[in-house]
Parts: structure tokens; C-alpha cells; sequence
């Protein structure tokens, strides 16, 4: 299945979990995996906190400091920044599915990471059995 | 199946090679992969060398003057550097089994990443066949 | 399945994208999961952009700036660098396949990333249905 993502900032994530709840039961997974992938370069996925937002905002305050959009960077599209924080994140999430449920902590939620937006985007779920 | 982790210091690794090797012993499992997956946000998993335990001391090392416990962090449970290095590090790893075995490089380790504690947590495994 | 990699440089990225499709072609696989496992301490593996060699370029120069070679590390062994940057990157990647195709990104290629090289290195490879 994909879904679609759109962004509206350049830096930004974007909470997915309702969907991939929503998989789940459409594909009547009740003991699995589903793997949530990002096929693009200058995006990600990652499971953290969504109680807070502050949480998220600390995230990309701080992986900010540590790779800046602006560096000494030799690809002319002029977004090296985020293919690099696509690597660090990294394209896939595998979640856990035990009777019928996703098996996420209390706090998880899955978050689908723009790092060179605004842009339409997708992500691909699949079930493994 | 559930591991139950109980780590004793903030910013901790625990290996846990050895609870993976039995469940797919008691699964059965001969060919396919396991998942482990921790189900906390101030927490992730990672496979690293299990000889020196040099390696795993300078990882966190490393990590924390990347990512500082004190930092401008927002969240005011005051834990934003775990949630950070929980991203980084991801919150699943997946290890492929053949003829019953973990395939294992010869120095890997399955290390629970504990990055705010001390705490008791769980770690999720699951045979994908 | 086993891929051998041969690595000419210290740190490098080798993209084994076309490996990764042959092995999805000669198992038969139409709908599931591939796995490419890296079963190394000091190497991992990562998505990400294969049009321009500079994104790469990049990648690898912006980590080395985060985690230099030659830090205040105590693993005597003198590499604890590529440790790092192996749990940073991590150990495996997780694609998806369906009506037997690789469902990567239009920018996106898979690669063997070597951190402590020149080696000789193995990748595992798996399909999971």
C-alpha cells in the first residue's frame, strides 16, 4: 500500500501511525511485521515520542545543529543536508504485529521525516507474515 | 516473546545475544530472520562488537558530546538527548537465521541501548520465516 | 545468499544495488521483503542517493567531521571511529519487492558502506515472503 505525504515545511515530521494502524487491519495482519519505507533520498523514518511535541521539535533542533543546511557541501542541488540526515534516520521502520495489533510502546508513534520540503511524498507498507 | 532488561546506570549498552539465540532455538525458527524491537522512546538497539568492551564505552562517548545530556532542549521531562540518540540508533534491528543459527558476524553483539535510566524494560522478538 | 566486497580505501561507499536485484530475480521472489545484512563491526549499510557521487562525497565527509578518525577513543585497537559510524548507520536495510521488483525510489541505490577498509567484506541477503 502507499500513502501519500504532503509537507509543508522544509524540516518537519509528520505522524503516520493511524495509517499503518489502518493497514493493518485492512490487510488483516494478526501475527507479522509491517515495514514502513520511504523511497526518497532526502526523507526518513523513525518511532519516538508523541506525547510532546516538544520532542519532535528537540529532535530537529539538534540534528540541526549537528548537520546544517547550509556546509561546506560539494552537491550543487544544494541539499546535501538531507541526504545525509536520510542516512542517519534511515528508510525503513519494521514494527511488530501480535493479534491483529501494532505492537508500539505507550509513547511510540511512527513519524514520517521530511528533511527537504515542502513536497508531495510517499511511503510504501507492506505486510510480512 | 518479551526480554525483560533492567539497566542500573543513565546511558547504559546491555548485551542481549544470548536471549535472541535461545528463542529461536525455542521457536524452531531453521531459516528466515528475527526481529528485536524496543518498544520505548528513550531507548533503541544496535549490533556492535561484543569483543573490547572499549567499543561500546567509546560509542556513548562519542554519542554524548554529539548529543549533550544538558543542552537548549525544549521537552521539560528534561530527557531530549535519549530521545535523540533513540532515533539515531533506530528501535529495531533484524538478524537473519539459516539452519537454525543467528547470522552473526564473528565480533557482532546484540546490544539493548539504554540511553535514560536506570529503568526496567522490554525488548519484543519475532520470528519472520 | 552471500555478496563479496572488496573495499580500495579507508572509507568508502560501494553501491550493490544491481547484487541486490539479481538476488531477487534468481530466488523468484514477486511479493516480500529483501534483507541485506551486513555481519561486520566496523562497516554498515545505507539508502541513499545514486544519480550524483558527490551526495555520498558528502555523507561521508560530514560524519567524518562529527566522528573524526582520530578522537580521545580508548578501544586500542584504533578504529573506534568506524565502530561509531557502524551503529550510526546501521547493520541492515529492509526493501521491499513486488511483481518481483526491487520497489527503491527513482534516486534511491543501495550501499555497502566501509568504514574501516581496504577489506575484504561479505553481505548477507535474504527474501523474506
Amino acid at each position: 500500500m502507499i500513502i501519500n505525504v504532503r509537507t509543508s515545511q522544509g524540516q518537519q515530521f509528520i505522524e503516520i501511525t493511524e495509517q499503518v494502524k489502518k493497514f493493518v487491519a485492512q490487510e488483516g495482519l494478526q501475527d507479522g511485521a509491517v515495514v514502513v519505507y520511504v523511497p526518497h533520498t532526502t526523507a526518513g523514518v523513525t518511532i519516538n515520542e508523541n506525547g510532546d511535541p516538544a520532542v519532535v521539535r528537540d529532535i530537529l533542533h539538534a540534528v540541526n545543529k549537528l548537520i546544517p543546511v547550509h556546509g561546506d557541501y560539494t552537491h550543487l542541488e544544494g541539499n546535501s543536508h538531507a541526504h545525509i540526515k536520510a542516512s542517519l534516520f534511515g528508510s525503513s521502520c519494521t514494527i511488530l504485529v501480535e493479534n491483529g495489533h501494532l505492537q508500539l510502546g505507550t509513547w511510540q508513534g511512527i513519524y514520517f521525516c521530511e528533511f527537504d520540503g515542502p513536497r508531495n511524498r510517499k511511503v510504501f507498507l507492506k505486510a510480512l507474515r
